[in-house]
């Protein structure tokens, strides 16, 4: 049996996690990367797991797509600030009749695949997993780490559950990676919308952990009005996310340990947010489905004001010591 | 002729102001003071004031309610998070037949001085002002000064002009201020909240200037979707703020000089906010009437939040230099 091959577009913590894992499950894994580069080339990854450290003191790095192999499956895991990128880094990677992963969060990121390949290469992915990159080719896996997959319909169709779907979810599982196949990708993405659209913004806009969000008996009825206009909005496209979905979600940030949302972190390094991919998409095709979803909407326009400002030079919230 | 006695309850720099020019015009003026008691009882106060600088050596200056004579105008200028003094500080100053003037932001203010003398004796006002104190018994007159005055009634319903309402605009006048007298108090407060919603809040959310705010395309729509939503709270309340007082609010802002609203000043000194007479008790009175305002709702969520961290030493909004 021949092993399917990846390519990993963006070596970051997540990106750079699952690799690494497909890696010492014994698949042939390529990794591109930028800034670690030759740290990576020379010295491997190094994983430090709540599930167990490992390192790869050898991988197969690239700084360049153009000297990297044709895989069979393209795990796309830039931000969706990078999706510009996907037309110049995924098609040369892509071998015939290979699939593209793409993992990421808010909404848009398998259109702009779909436009670089074809429709029907195109899955999509989402991690639930809390990990970061404290150094060059140093990953940190704090908690969690499942992925659910779906297949990508151009029409916005439930793709069901497919062979190729199985198989992906069987290398996974032999990298010690929990999935979640999923019937209907606009169903899973806006269901992780729910989180993602209060806890990411409100904690950019407010400078406050998940657990002072949730503490606040203010704020804790936004997250949830927030949550409420999500469902909205997956209603209007046909999708019904249940009430108890929410509470489940609610429940669910209660018993995190206080928790530094990614764009809190990406604000707070000065790096691109992922605003459009989480607000500006989804209240666009809200729109154009025909629901209102006010409060998103001021908190796009908050995140908007916000990430124009100068940060590190000019205002931004911080905690005065 | 008797000139009308007049007691400034809370000699700050709006009170201290209208106070000031006042006595200066010849009137009787009895000034309630807190912390500057000691300094301007000996050396009275201060205006510089771009309508020309004055100083007044002597002023008749009280640290308790209870040494002030009656006096037949009480012109009630705390800011809205001191009404609950209202019961204790104005009937011991109101004179047989006198009035009350609450000069205050928001709504509510006018409920609660009719609770604690008579409805019939209560007026509220509306100051158009930018003024500071940089100092003790020292008032800095920056720009505008116009006072709009109504009559109160307890049903909300329009009290018309009157004949004290031309009495003191006589007095304010004759001191060098303009008056502006309106028949609707309800309709005035609200035009006023048409300012006050956007600016205030987003002023203190985002750290920024209203120069800031109308200079982002964002931050800008958002401006004005919060003073449609302040309009249609109106609008349940019967009373029609047209399109057009929306536009002009909003090319008035453009034409200020970059201004730091008087919440964000508050909220940069650690002082009480009046989130409640301008968020809490609009969204309350529109509630009832059946008007849903999410986008100032989830402003005042905000607000509410923010004013609840430690000031000074937790989380807070500033400019990194």
């Amino acid at each position: 049996m021949t092993r399917r091959s990846y390519a990993v577009i963006g070596t970051g913590a997540v990106g750079g996690f699952y690799g690494a894992r497909l890696q010492r499950a014994g698949f042939d894994v390529h990794f591109l990367l930028h800034s670690d580069y030759e740290h990576v080339s020379r010295h491997g990854l190094r994983v430090d797991s709540c599930e167990g450290d490992f390192r790869l003191p050898q991988v197969h790095a690239y700084a360049r797509v153009a000297d990297m192999p044709r895989c069979d499956v393209v795990l796309f895991t830039l931000k969706a600030t990078g999706n510009q990128l996907i037309p110049e880094l995924v098609p040369p990677v892509l071998s015939p009749g290979g699939m593209v992963l793409v993992l990421q969060k808010g909404l848009g990121a398998e259109e702009e695949a779909a436009r670089a390949v074809e429709a029907g290469r195109v899955l999509g992915a989402m991690s639930f997993i809390c990990a970061e990159k404290p150094g060059p080719g140093h990953i940190r896996h704090l908690d969690y780490g499942a992925v659910s997959l779906a297949e990508y319909d151009p029409r916005g169709a439930p793709g069901g559950i497919t062979r190729r779907m199985r198989d992906l979810a069987a290398d996974l599982e032999a990298a010690g990676i929990q999935v979640l196949l999923a019937e209907d990708l606009v169903l899973a993405r806006w269901k992780k919308l729910v989180w993602n659209v209060p806890y990411n913004g409100l904690s950019v806009a407010l400078n406050a952990t998940t657990a002072e969000l949730m503490g606040h008996p203010q704020t804790r009825a936004l997250v949830e009005d927030l949550m409420r206009e999500v469902a909205a909005g997956a209603a209007a496209l046909g999708r019904k996310i249940p009430a108890a979905f929410i509470q489940q979600m609610l429940a669910d940030t209660d018993r995190m340990k206080p928790y530094q949302t990614s764009m809190k972190r990406d604000f707070d390094r000065g790096r691109p947010l992922e605003i459009e991919a989480i607000y500006g998409r989804p209240l666009h095709v809200a729109r154009d489905a025909g629901a209102q979803l006010p409060k998103t909407e001021m908190l796009y326009a908050l995140l908007r004001y916000l990430d124009a400002m100068p940060r590190g030079s000019g205002a931004m919230h911080e905690t005065r010591l």
